[in-house]
């Protein structure tokens, strides 16, 4: 395990006043034990505890991971019994001595299966809200991390470029998804990507989180497509919206007023400005061209081991950006029935201004 | 709206005092809306009342998703500010009349942000576990849920003989996954698989949830891999453990029994039987070999949309299994740091007995 990170999580607890932390499968407990656990109906949790003390309660048949751990890890491991689950969770409960204690949760992982488990065998304990803390010692990227996250735009500009050479009018959105996920994995995302990606054609491009459907890709439509890989557990999130053949001049015109806030967005980003200010002057390009109506959502959030995490780059985000931040700027206005664009970078605050990870073309292009 | 499955579910809520079910992104939402959502920081829930009403709760970017909905389907949207999304939130929490409601959740699958929401705006309500409920209604699987699993296995089959094709000594366990994934995708899969692959080499198929590595694959060692496709949003689940060159004899006994374990818990399987049964005489074969320290895990698990669900084969399971179900048989055996071994397939059960939707191979295979 990383010891520096431990160390940030012990002082981090010491300053949001929670006693232990009890991590889920997600990427916080890869982050501090570099292990990976699936998400299901067997439970695994794990603890850190204020007192620097780390315990780990799972099944019998995930036990092996947490062999030759270093810091020493407590291990309560469980059978494939409904009594035997419980004995073993009475058990942790009881020896880790967190009775009464104030227990960090992450709301947006821990799902209400681990949290009743947990209030079933620490019934007097508090349980709360996690995340702030969590994010805060994962908000700031080492120069390794920040190097995953070059690879990972990378890959996906690289499977980007080899997509468009295969795309044509016919092929359906879900035919694109595909062939787009193939070139992720060719060009070496790992296998688990960020999120599906959105491949929106035509009118369906108006919905800012399309699902991929058997429509075919036509002459006059936008192609928006909001995609990402994964390297070393970090991921990348993109978008790009291209016109296929001839597309209505309002769309043209959208495109142009998106690009637009898309560059102030990404020259305004540096350290010391908030994400709240970011977002606002980035949304007041689309507004002050008359199109407040088209805005669907804010500017952006952050990126690392998840496709959305701290900083969100949004109305009510007042803490001053930091050097090594990572997250995308990704305005975009969507025309019911008509249309959508969007266009997506992945940021980096440097110790002096910021750079794009991601470099792709985004001028207007007609394939 | 499918509402045959909508009537089941009325019926469902009246068996088990049930007044509301509060549904997050899932299979459960899916199978009853139709509707896709990505599980995200924005909340999304579906209120299926036992009085017949219906409202979903969804940002406004998702908005146009539930438009144009039969059964008709009560609307709250919330923008993107915290104040917005509360306000939202007590809005449909009055206008639903659910104070004082029992209100069904799926802890597997609602997160302690959603339930944390759910309990700030409806204080009096009580909050229950709706897993059985749901898996009440979706157990059974109709004729046109059967071909989508059918098709969904093909698809495997197809990718793995692609993939079979390709590998040799010295590709990483990540490489052979990431071929995997193309293959499946190539032959047809959605692009949302239903798990990442495992590809377990040498000492890695003793882990029986191991997560691919840079372990290259060398001769001597099993290669086990469990796989699965994604057709029309149902899945497979399939396992084929191979040799590569010559093996430690041990392993290859181990392969007889596993397999004759395998055989048996096919054969058995039929209406009336209940899973602890069909767990127990499979388990018995590795254990009447002598192999109870290397058995690690259940018999198997129900599939359908999801890769875990009803009904489990396993101990505690005490239900006669009926017509329409689907499931796997798993069995497995791990020898640690020397190797593992598991087939698995997919099984369906007819009026009068079952099928094995899988049919690949499972006799001893040396690449």
């Amino acid at each position: 395990m990383n010891t520096n990170r431990l160390l940030r999580l012990r002082n981090a607890m010491q300053q949001h006043k929670i006693d232990s932390i009890a991590l889920t499968p997600g990427p916080s407990l890869s982050y501090l034990t570099g292990l990976h656990f699936h998400l299901m109906e067997r439970p695994v949790i794990g603890f850190f505890s204020s007192d620097g003390s780390i315990a780990l309660l799972l099944p019998e048949l995930e036990r092996i991971k947490a062999d030759h751990m270093q810091p020493e890890v407590r291990v309560f491991s469980y059978d494939e019994t409904a009594a035997g689950r419980e004995n073993t969770f009475k058990d942790a409960a009881a020896s880790l001595n967190l009775s009464g204690a104030v227990i960090g949760i992450e709301p947006l992982r821990c799902r209400a299966f681990e949290l009743w488990l947990l209030q079933s065998v620490l019934i007097d304990s508090t349980y709360r809200d996690g995340t702030d803390l969590m994010s805060s010692i994962r908000v700031v990227k080492e120069a390794a991390e920040i190097e995953h996250l070059r690879q990972a735009v990378l890959i996906a500009e690289q499977a980007m470029e080899a997509l468009l050479a295969q795309v044509k009018p016919g092929m359906t959105e879900k035919e694109i998804a595909a062939e787009l996920v193939i070139q992720l994995l060719r060009h070496g995302s790992e296998p688990e990507l960020p999120f599906e990606p959105i491949v929106a054609t035509g009118p369906n491009s108006a919905l800012p989180h399309a699902v991929p459907t058997n429509r075919k890709l036509q002459y006059g439509d936008l192609l928006l497509i909001d995609w990402g890989a994964r390297f070393a557990g970090y991921i990348s999130d993109l978008t790009r919206t291209f016109a296929v053949g001839e597309v209505d001049p309002r769309l043209h015109e959208l495109y142009q007023v998106v690009l637009e806030a898309n560059t102030k967005g990404r020259a305004i980003s540096r350290p010391g400005i908030t994400g709240a200010k970011i977002d606002a002057q980035t949304t007041d390009v689309l507004i002050s061209a008359g199109y407040s109506e088209l805005v669907r959502h804010r500017t952006g959030h952050g990126i690392g081991l998840e496709a959305h995490e701290s900083p969100y780059i949004s109305q009510d985000q007042h803490t001053p950006l930091q050097p090594g931040m990572a997250f995308t700027i990704e305005p975009g206005l969507y025309y019911p029935e008509l249309g959508g664009v969007r266009i997506e970078d992945d940021m980096v605050l440097t110790d002096t201004g910021v750079e794009s990870l991601s470099t792709i073309s985004r001028e207007w292009r007609q394939l």
